[in-house]
């Protein structure tokens, strides 16, 4: 028999262990093997090179805190028993593990109005008829199904292990050290009421930190201008690469690649598919799939394809324009112009090159599924609402901004 | 002849160069060396063990931070001549200088009404005619006489090396981590427009963020409730000695100590007192007086100042209760009658023992000293208007807090 | 015109300057970004999750310690002029780009024979004459044909700056924190006597120190007996690969791939092979090819290959026993017999799957190309006579351990 | 009641549990908080300003690393009942306490003859007493009188927490990243064997490591030459002080430093003493007494005494040579006459000023209470025959230096 515990190095959070026999057996599933090849922040690395740290990691870390949190829920006088522990450990390690290469970034290049998450669900259901039932537990939490709503909360709220390990990792991979939070500090904050996640008075500071240090990582890290601009171009590469599948061609790419080219498949196909269906297909697919393809392209007799492969594979990315209005469709326009004129062979494909794309976020969602702070009185109050010094509507509201994206040179 | 080119080891900012001979020089001076026994968060460390560093180090490391900031500002195209560089290094080692025993913690109660800056300009003085004019471009620039302003709000601005320093450094030694700020990020957003410090507008993040971290610092490391009961029994005790003192008692206690005990010394006192003044006597003081002068209270006569002085020693530190809003009158003397019931002997002396506090910060301070945030367009806009997240009136408007404080067991 | 100068951060070694044009343009060429996909440790992130740096990284790293230890000589009085310091830090850039897929682990596997310094040395020349000559000198020094051989030895020695930064890059990703070093410590403590790169006697602990952590980053990551079996099984499962694409088959591969499969390319063939031979296919190879190959595999008709893809692309690893001395030859029998019987399919195959290997470190090599301790007497010594702690002769032994991998299950 | 769990900030470890009633009133009692005001490398500070770090955090961290050796064990299926780990942590808290100030620098020179270890012991026998026993175990334990013998080298041996705690701390505050080792990496190699503490086999390479960092740390940081020469200068100080006070006067001091100086206190009269004793008296002294003497000595009539006084306030260090071999008794004799020379009005003191000392270390002490590695067939082997790099008869050798000291300028 093989021993199940296992101690794993973490840069991050230091030694990390496998307590459960079950986790040890998802950890070692090729479903999570997988996760080994896909990047946590896809095109990240193109400016920020040491961040090539990859969803796996990021699972065992997520996993790492709960089991932080779950001591210090179980400290301050809750009962969490060892079914639920085990049952919340399995879901925080498979909870991204309907993750296709690149992750957010190609989240619906791919197939098309797919969430991961559907994509999660459906594997943890699939593992759950493999494992004979033993994640039942896990897939009531991962879906909000179970009373002890909090362990849902843990797993998946704005104040989730899952932020507080990628936040932290993301700071820790790419340098941007300002990103870096108190995970450890805010996890000893936790507490439960009424079923209910909340966080202790007296930890409202790290929880404004936690919300600037998110935003921040956001706009100097996941929407980075250049960053946008590589995953753009990769979207694009992939958008040609499809139409051209479409129109029949065998496109030089690796099978399981090949058939999400080539097919357009629905979260319903998905769900119908079966052992042998398209999700068999899907967890073939990692990052490596779209770089070694884009490599064969880059000598693809379509000149757009070609290009757009070339410019992803040398990082040769295009020239990024960045306002905080939207730019003018007579702008896009004349580099469209200009476009044409100096590479007339592309000149049907020129919105393949130039484009434009809003960038979004809201630092904070208040409402249903807001942070709430505990009062020493036993007020429960949103934080939003508590913090004095963040502004609430701000918090709340979408921050934009637009890119332009063109080609460097026009030789 | 001594090589004055010295590194220095730091665990916070790695390798410190000192590269001027005149600041070497200003290293070895005692002013300097006293320092060493001045702990940067005075009794901090009754709550966080591991701050015990000292305004020394803080000196060091903001000459470290000042130096990447001027080869920031040189690569962007600014002159800065040799002398002015050197100039705001002496400035910026000398800018505590005039910090007394435990810092802010007892700035008034020493020498009342006397600003640790009034001191540091007078030390710099004595100092400049010591070493022969060599300060006076220093006291210029740190007395904002020198037309370019930039070097003075270097080293005194809402946004200055010191700053950029302390938090950092005081986050490193609480290991309070979330109150980490990107000080060398910041750096390389700095700029300077028509002599003025400014941040360059991709830099508003990390400016956010470093607000948003002071204020989790002042909370949760400098007006700790703890730290600040610790801090105010150290303010009574010495309260209390400076009362029997002035009645004409010998305390024991150190020359110097003892001389600002019996004396109450005005800044203009300072000011005329010459090189043998109170001035000789003050630079004499560091924390290991006011320590060993408590150690040697604890068995005075005097019921009240035995008592305050086995309380610091000891860390038997009072209760507190904190509140939003004032504490009555009513629930204050309630505590003080307790207090002489419980023990008769200190009846007269209860306010030593019973006391409110109101503790406030302001995050930040619009207007003529504004952190200023330069747009691409050549805008400039102070932060707390370019900010999108920070609640303007929230980041101005000062936040209070009350402690009420007194004795925890009443045998 | 573009910019030329950047600033990249980097979690190891903080902000990394690229201060040279040269070097800029090295950095954005193809060849450089190629290193992006070949993980600098290969498989070691199977045993250490975080472990997932690149070569790419490795060589930004590399460079920004090499222009700490060209301005430390400077400041100690030696000349090194502009252009040779554009020239070293254009040898480090590029010192590894002859790197194929999975660095040192498949060095012999797709052109055996072939070392990655001598593809190295040719792309360097093919990039010269790419940049008119300008990495002539670069050469010169990467080939040791240079008088100033410390630049060399900066470069390439027991001492240099790759190894520099790798033990402590690999030391920080993989959370092996013993085995960091003092990288930066080390480099102060450099110097050059007779054009020679020498050690200050005061750094005599900080070397020994470096030997001691290289010789536990070998065995606990680089020859950990899992990185080991997980190479092995990488290694034996290409050598089967390239069996089956030598008899003729047309397997599923990049075409990149499939020319290293089907061909024995010689080190001769690569110099000859001109602008479109050998080389210019080696350069579409990276870590990504191997694995997409390796995922298509796991399905071939062929038992052994498939089995072998199946290994690597789920981590199911074979069983590792580990020896100070041989195995014997019947014991290894004795294993395969075991898989004829368990799997008579692969009968033919056994050797792929049981087998044994030595793995040996010689921690140090002294002679001609020692580590030389410059004394305050100006004598220089070797590090293994000056080091009174490290046993000379173990020092310059070979250690050595054998593995026997075999599979795990039996079914 | 209070409520007696606390955790603890360190910026060491991260967060500190205070697990037993026991050890937290320990904590809180005032032979515990004197520790704050005992630097832990004493004068280390003088060349590495960010070494403030107190006794205090150090017992802290040790009570840290204890528990999780004691959780370590018990998974690996050792019984420790909780009065054991209680005991254990009693002890480990407490080992230090018997420090005076300046730690090592002073051991001998307040009360001569009279080891740390010595004092430790009294004051916890005087605990015991006034905890009513419950210390019993903690100094069975400690005197190395208990059964479990490995309770014992937890706390005290080659390997112990003691030094896993103090060499990674002491690295992190000075800054020497290098002498930091893998405390936490060597506790899960721990075990025990009859009773004993080994470490596993594969912990080989971190021992090694362990100890040659142990070593670095002795010469880099401990016997800094610099280092060295202010302890020397501090120890003077206090001789001359002493040989003032014994001639009858009576010395600016505080009552417990006077009262040390006037007297020569033997171990057995510390052992007689009774509570009102000398041990009484030795527990009021802390660093500070030292310093604030220091002080008032630089105005005093004695010359040495005020010279040496304001060597050790101001930081005015004599000059050091340092030789492998011992200095000619010549060498310092000249040394001697041009002081005499120089400054006539101590030549009867020279010896104060000029004055040879041999500095030794020995890494590693083979024999009964060696650090025994466990080989997987259950063998026992001592680190030195273990390890093949470790030069074993360097290992167990006293490496010895000589530094002589005399003053700067002779004016």
């Amino acid at each position: 028999m093989t021993n199940k515990r296992k101690i794993i190095n973490d840069p991050v959070h230091g030694f990390i262990a496998i307590a459960h026999p079950l986790v040890f057996d998802l950890l070692e599933h090729p479903y999570m093997q997988r996760l080994r090849n896909i990047k946590q922040v896809a095109l990240g690395h193109y400016v920020y090179p040491g961040a090539t740290h990859s969803r796996f990691q990021h699972a065992l870390g997520a996993l790492h805190l709960l089991s932080l949190a779950i001591d210090t829920l179980r400290l301050k006088g809750h009962t969490i028993s060892p079914d639920e522990a085990e049952a919340a450990a399995a879901a925080i390690l498979l909870h991204d593990v309907g993750h296709g290469p690149f992750s957010h970034a190609l989240e619906h290049s791919l197939a098309e109005g797919v969430e991961h998450e559907t994509l999660s669900r459906l594997l943890m259901h699939q593992l759950n008829a493999q494992f004979g039932g033993r994640l039942s537990l896990a897939i009531e939490i991962f879906e909000d199904r179970y009373h002890k709503r909090f362990l849902h909360q843990l797993i998946s709220s704005q104040i989730d292990v899952d932020r507080l390990d990628y936040l932290k990792r993301d700071s820790f991979y790419t340098g941007v050290t300002e990103g870096s939070i108190g995970s450890e500090r805010i996890i000893k904050m936790l507490n439960v009421v009424d079923d209910q996640l909340v966080v202790e008075a007296k930890g409202i500071y790290s929880v404004e930190k936690f919300l600037i240090a998110r935003r921040l990582m956001y706009w100097q890290v996941y929407m980075h201008k250049t960053v946008v601009a590589a995953e753009q171009t990769l979207i694009q590469m992939l958008r040609r690469a499809r139409a051209i599948a479409q129109e029949g061609e065998q496109l030089d790419a690796s099978p399981a690649l090949r058939f999400f080219l080539q097919n357009r498949i629905t979260a319903h196909q998905f769900e119908q598919g079966g052992a042998s269906g398209p999700l068999a297909r899907f967890v073939l697919l990692d990052d490596a799939d779209i770089m070694v393809a884009a490599k064969q392209w880059m000598s693809h007799p379509d000149v757009a394809l070609a290009m757009l492969a070339q410019m992803l594979v040398h990082r040769r990315l295009p020239a990024i324009d960045l306002k905080n209005i939207p730019f003018e469709a007579e702008q896009i326009e004349q580099h469209r112009r200009q476009l044409c004129v100096a590479q007339p062979a592309i000149a049907p494909h020129t919105d393949y090159f130039v484009f434009s794309k809003a960038l979004s976020i809201r630092a904070y969602q208040p409402g249903n599924e807001s942070i709430k702070i505990l009062h020493n009185d036993g007020r429960l109050v949103d934080v939003a609402e508590a913090s004095d010094i963040l502004s609430t509507g701000a918090l709340s509201n979408e921050a934009k901004k637009y890119i332009l994206c063109y080609p460097k040179r026009l030789v």
